[in-house]
């Protein structure tokens, strides 16, 4: 029983990426005619900062690329006529730098919310760059009254209370949220909070797309005054929906399945390398196979993002490879349909200990050896990404990462990292979660036990715990921030416990250094988790 | 005329580096009794965040450090008995996390500041991990009402103020305040415009010291009630001195000249230099040797830091190499008295060239044969770091990285960049400084013009404008955050301006990967400067 008398709310669940303001303002304006002509909605609403792409970050302390948008604001207000109401998303200067919801109707402004909580948590950093909004703005919308609240404002309890103070009988949210692992849930549970603590329905509209180390997953929903979910638009993909009341006033349309577990995981990587792909101006990318999981996990995502006839894979042979590397690496190219190129470092490697000999006399063979043969696969990855113009991919997952177990300029080398936030147990999940789809990684890749192969019979679980043990210790450390006493493991001791956070703490450096990847966990390596280098503090207290 | 009855205040203008609880809680302690036995002082007052260093970053989200802080605070208070009065800054956990300047007296606590202006701009992230204060502070020390005040407060109206309403006869600053060019003068400025506003001194304590990408200059001084500056501490050294109370009732002591101009910026980069080196458990570090000017100063930077007999040089010739650019070298090194060794590099260079060549077959010659001699210098560089345990600094200046004139991975390779915040004029206006203070940068490399020597005859100029006119464009478009129309530079064509500027824009994801440097201008490459990798705004509309 849709209800003829409230407004049809279309949301545009779109990617809106940073700095693109010509494509943004024109894909609104061409977004506001198609909901208004094609889906006779009544008010169309767009994400956070959907001019700008969010977050603009320091962008947003330039005065020309404020100018910029406002010239766009004044475009897109043009084009609101015809009886269609937009909210829009947009930086402006009023009173300081506001992140505000501007809302257009008749071919003016009628109306702007500015957001009032900023997050400076995580990957926010919105009091760098905004001043905070103190009121509630509530619109009147095809007889409706419609409070508009930006993104973290649907966190606190006071922006929606306030706007339903002021009468708003359903409240908008506009979001640019980052997605992680569980996130879809938590903001569902949020937001139905709010429906339910202020008696009206929520109508939560969310971007889409990767921007550097985010990635936002779409995902919009509604909720009715009871919390329930009425509507929901699918994770990962661009959507133009309409919602319209029914019965018990809340707002309904179709309700998608929500991203959760491997299959979300998994999206939100393959989105991410895409849009980074793409959003820096490249067609394809390189990517070195070692035979293991992590590298043949990368080539599926990278697949799985721009195309098999976009991903060339290279082998990189040394004295410590196996032969089964080298089946596994060409195997997994074969299933994935990619090109696959040999180059043996025997010979490199031979020419660096030759010139460094002199230097090196006296000083024992150490981990050096083995970085100098990580270091001439970097170079010979990015002489191809330079060559021939494509992206090189680093295949590091976040566990490697977390300890130091990478070398800095030589695998790390790399544009995008899609596994730099994936502990090496989830690798192992993702790549049978992908192959459930359709052949991507061998078994006999899956099934081997890790080694790096930089030294001879070298194992990965010589030098740390097994994955499992250490990603559980990971998890618990990084993500609930427990204290060292609190953390939990069976298997770990005390002094191995100690000596991975030391591992932790004194890899600050590599990391600082690393190649951007998608945050996928509730806490990422990068702008999501902020560490001195230089730190007396080993983390542990023996 | 001293007044024997005012207190005698005993300025700690002392490194606290970042998360050395132990030795920083001791070193308190241990000038706590200095303040009070040897220089009969009253007060003694410690920089912000002197228990933990400044900032802790997000080891400020962890309980676990946090309650070592508390107890480091406790054996801190225990210690201050004996008529003195300490003002130390840590961060507490009370209501929140806050950066707070703890006043201890007769072996406890007495009083309490909570930093109320939380800076989140620049470097600064203090609204990420601090709750703000809300109420003044005035302590009564041997007589004497004392207002606390801590760092960023001191350039808002209101702390001081504040603590005047509330009695304070003398307003006390607490600082751990980042050095760059013209800071001092900007910092003295805003502290005697308040001492003026209020009428009353103010006593400014700064921290000393390195720490990642800041380098706090001390420089702590006092002004009386009309804004003069009565007393001031050496720049980028340590120091504990007393001010006193004297005529017009000012607080008095020595004073060393301000840190300005090529001096300060020299100290600058030797301090941080030194204490990244150090802070990371380096002794000493390797360098490459070009024969240009950037790594002749580095590595003076480096002496002058480390100690000559702790820099180990290296020239890497390939067949681009000038005659002229090992002479340099050479003559570099000797007038340095480092150590100098020499690796060619063209056996590897065709060693490359014959790995790659079925590759690279069909595609012209480009800049990829460039970068790979810089990546092989890059590894060789590291494996020489990785066998000596020395760490590898990087030459590169600020007018390279800001047009990604400079191989990621390759020259770009090392643990920190001393000159990575200067630009390239400014390079030599360093190098000038440093021979008027004995040899250091020979006259051959000075007067030489630039090149990269990656190809056959190649000048920087070929490639980018003259210094002169990159260096000022970048100024104004960084530093004052120009709009591009605004940019006012001699000799600099608009097509020009928008081609560098394209440039700075296009390298922001070099820049990411970068080594640390010291941040000595306005605006740093770094936490300083936070832009998106990808972006659509090239920030030149034509």
């Amino acid at each position: 029983m849709v209800d003829p008398t409230a407004p049809r709310i279309a949301i545009a669940q779109y990617a809106f990426p940073v700095g693109e303001l010509e494509a943004n303002t024109q894909r609104i304006i061409d977004t506001v005619a198609a909901a208004r002509d094609e889906l006779q909605a009544d008010l169309v609403v767009f994400p956070e900062l959907a001019v700008s792409g969010y977050p603009p970050d320091d962008l947003l302390l330039r005065s020309d690329f404020l100018a910029a948008v406002e010239a766009s604001l004044e475009r897109i207000a043009a084009a609101c006529t015809g009886g269609i109401t937009a909210v829009v998303g947009a930086p402006v200067e009023r009173g300081g730098v506001r992140n505000a919801a501007l809302v257009f109707a008749q071919g003016r402004e009628v109306a702007c919310a500015f957001k009032r909580c900023l997050p400076s948590y995580s990957v926010f950093d919105d009091n760098r760059h905004f001043v905070a909004g103190q009121a509630p703005c509530v619109v009147s919308v095809a007889g409706s009254r419609v409070g508009v609240t930006v993104c973290e404002d649907i966190w606190a309890p006071a922006p929606a209370a306030d706007a339903v103070a002021d009468g708003a009988e359903v409240v908008l949210a506009i979001n640019a949220s980052p997605f992680h692992d569980g996130k879809p849930a938590e903001r569902q549970a949020v937001v139905a909070g709010r429906a339910r603590a202020n008696g009206v329905p929520v109508v939560y509209a969310n971007m889409v797309g990767g921007h550097d180390e985010v990635v936002y997953d779409g995902g919009s929903f509604a909720v009715d005054a009871q919390g329930s979910v009425t509507a929901r638009l699918s994770g990962f993909a661009e959507e133009l929906a309409v919602f319209e009341r029914g019965e018990g006033g809340g707002w309904f349309g179709g309700i998608a399945e929500r991203a959760e577990g491997m299959p979300a995981l998994y999206q939100a990587l393959v989105r991410a390398t895409a849009d980074y792909v793409h959003g820096n101006g490249f067609s394809g990318v390189v990517l070195g196979l070692s035979g293991g999981i992590d590298s043949a996990l990368t080539a599926a995502v990278a697949v799985d993002a721009l195309g098999a006839a976009r991903v060339q894979a290279v082998m990189m042979p040394s004295p410590y490879t196996a032969q089964r590397s080298l089946d596994d690496a060409r195997a997994a190219a074969e299933t994935l349909g990619i090109a696959y190129h040999e180059i043996p470092i025997e010979g490199m490697m031979a020419d660096y200990e030759r010139a460094l000999s002199p230097l090196f006399s006296g000083y024992p063979v150490d981990v050096t050896e083995e970085n100098i043969q990580a270091r001439i696969r970097g170079n010979c990855l990015m002489a191809l990404s330079n060559k021939w113009g494509l992206m090189l991919l680093a295949a590091g997952n976040k566990s490697e990462l977390a300890v130091g177990y990478a070398t800095l300029y030589g695998d790390m080398c790399g544009g995008f990292a899609p596994l730099k936030d994936v502990y090496k147990t989830d690798v192992y999940r993702l790549a049978a979660y992908r192959n459930a789809l359709g052949p991507a990684v061998p078994e006999a890749i899956i099934e081997r036990e890790p080694t790096a192969e930089l030294r001879a019979d070298q194992r990965d679980q010589d030098s740390l715990p097994p994955y499992p043990v250490l990603d559980a210790l990971l998890r618990q450390y990084l993500e609930e921030e427990r204290p060292e006493h609190a953390i939990e493991v069976d298997g770990l001791d005390p002094a191995e416990r100690c000596r991975v956070i030391r591992l932790l703490y004194r890899n600050e450096y590599k990391r600082r250094q690393a190649a951007p990847g998608v945050k996928v966990t509730r806490r990422a390596f990068g702008r999501d988790r902020r560490y001195p280098i230089t730190s007396g503090w080993s983390g542990c207290q023996q």
